[in-house]
């Protein structure tokens, strides 16, 4: 195929039972010249192991995923919460990327106050924020689709993500763009358009919203092409904002998971070239 | 239980294996004065047998369930929408109620555009107010969760409903709060003050929001208290907005359709004088 990929990355979690080896592998195989990985398979191989091999493959970092989960309400969840954060700023340093995700955290263990969670959020961001822009990497912010609002992220639209960013530079703090999450949003051309103003937009990740919701809800990612999103539209509201980055592709999704990740990539490239990056 | 229950209202799809008959003398025998037909269970006992032996019960109908469905993008779908929904506006006036639900639809088979299909939506809007009002009878806008967007309707916030509803007088189309599609929308309160304001709250519906999210994710819904919903503060701001009119309890839920449907009741009951009346 004879597309241009140069911004293409692959997030690790597309092909969920490749080692980070076998993922840098399989990108240096298939010519992508990125990788978003996961730290849990960071962790696997070694961080330093990890940072050298991607190194050595040739590949960039286009982000890590992920931080987060910052609405503990006791203080030794709080804590806890803000040591594994830190860490995680230093695996970022380390893989020399400079966008750490976050997923904020939903609910504590049987609270429903919303409003006093996000409070902790932003509270939580305030001691995060400082450590993550010493050490030269971007805070992003992930918007989550409203059905994760009470167990993963009580940010579900771009706006409130913007809303929260909002104190912060640009440099330290962004907001991610993923398709999945985001596309139902009757604000979102509007709320792209400020996210670009602000300089603000950090990652655009790309996958398919199917139907019907997977019976785990987590896993009803699909490839691009093969659910109900018109990536033409909202790929044109992401490049009209001026966003240059990579893009990367993280698919949650069984029947994907189970089939060999060399053609999960060819399918990839694929369908990216159709969809995605006539618009990108 | 010696609690008020004179705003309390059975949405016929909580017992869904009763008839409506059946509702009907389930409501009559535990005190409850009001219920919230589904079209389907009119059909089936017929439209004026059906109002007949609710008003014979002595109960309000809240409301109806539900016309909608407009995103049809060919004239002959839009046809028979808007013929569907003239004949729900005739079935609501038959059953002495003054709310109709609409629950807008989704894209159409294979479209991705949402933009275009919301449009669709404010175009048989303008097309069924005028006989609507003209009957009497307000069309109450459901925004659901963003979660059924793409399949069932295409209003994914209170906000959107309310901006959808704006150039029509207030008497003539309304809004619907439903705790189950608007909890996690981090712009609820102000959109119900401003429902409040603009006199468009049209039905406070409780039910809770469930997880794990059901295998099948129509059937999430729990009984209040179940699940992540803080009915004290939205009740609160439902309060607050100025809405004195019928609190419906719907929920789709496999565990409770397979229940007894007086001890149905009797749980809604419970959970509706310990978690919603007192801030209703």
């Amino acid at each position: 195929m004879s597309a241009d990929f140069s911004r293409l990355s692959l997030n690790s979690a597309t092909t969920k039972k490749w080692t980070l080896a076998e993922a840098v592998d399989g990108c240096a195989r298939a010519g992508i010249p990125a990788i978003g990985p996961w730290r849990d398979r960071v962790a696997e191989a070694g961080l330093d192991k990890a940072a050298k091999l991607i190194k050595d493959a040739g590949l960039r970092v286009s982000s890590l995923c992920r931080g987060g989960f910052l609405t503990a309400a006791d203080p030794e969840g709080q804590a806890a919460a803000l040591a594994d954060n830190f860490e995680a700023v230093r695996e970022a340093v380390a893989l020399d990327t400079q966008e750490l995700f976050l997923v904020v955290g939903g609910l504590a263990p049987g609270e429903k106050d919303v409003v006093a969670a996000r409070q902790r959020v932003a509270d939580r961001l305030e001691e995060l924020v400082p450590f993550a822009s010493e050490n030269g990497i971007r805070l992003v912010l992930e918007p989550l689709h409203p059905m994760y609002a009470a167990d993963r992220a009580l940010i579900s639209t771009l706006g409130q993500a913007l809303d929260l960013a909002a104190p912060y530079d640009a440099k330290a703090v962004g907001v991610a763009v993923d398709t999945f999450h985001v596309w139902w949003d009757p604000e979102l051309q509007a709320q792209i358009e400020r996210a670009g103003r602000e300089n603000r937009i950090a990652s655009y990740q790309v996958c398919d919203f199917n139907l019907p919701i997977a019976a785990d809800a987590l896993l009803s990612r699909g490839m691009m092409g093969d659910g109900v999103i018109d990536f033409a539209t909202i790929g044109t509201w992401v490049r009209d904002a001026g966003y240059t980055g990579d893009i990367e592709v993280e698919i949650f999704n069984q029947e994907i998971w189970d089939a060999d990740g060399d053609s999960v990539l060819e399918t990839m490239k694929q369908r990216y070239a159709e969809l995605v990056l006539p618009f990108a």
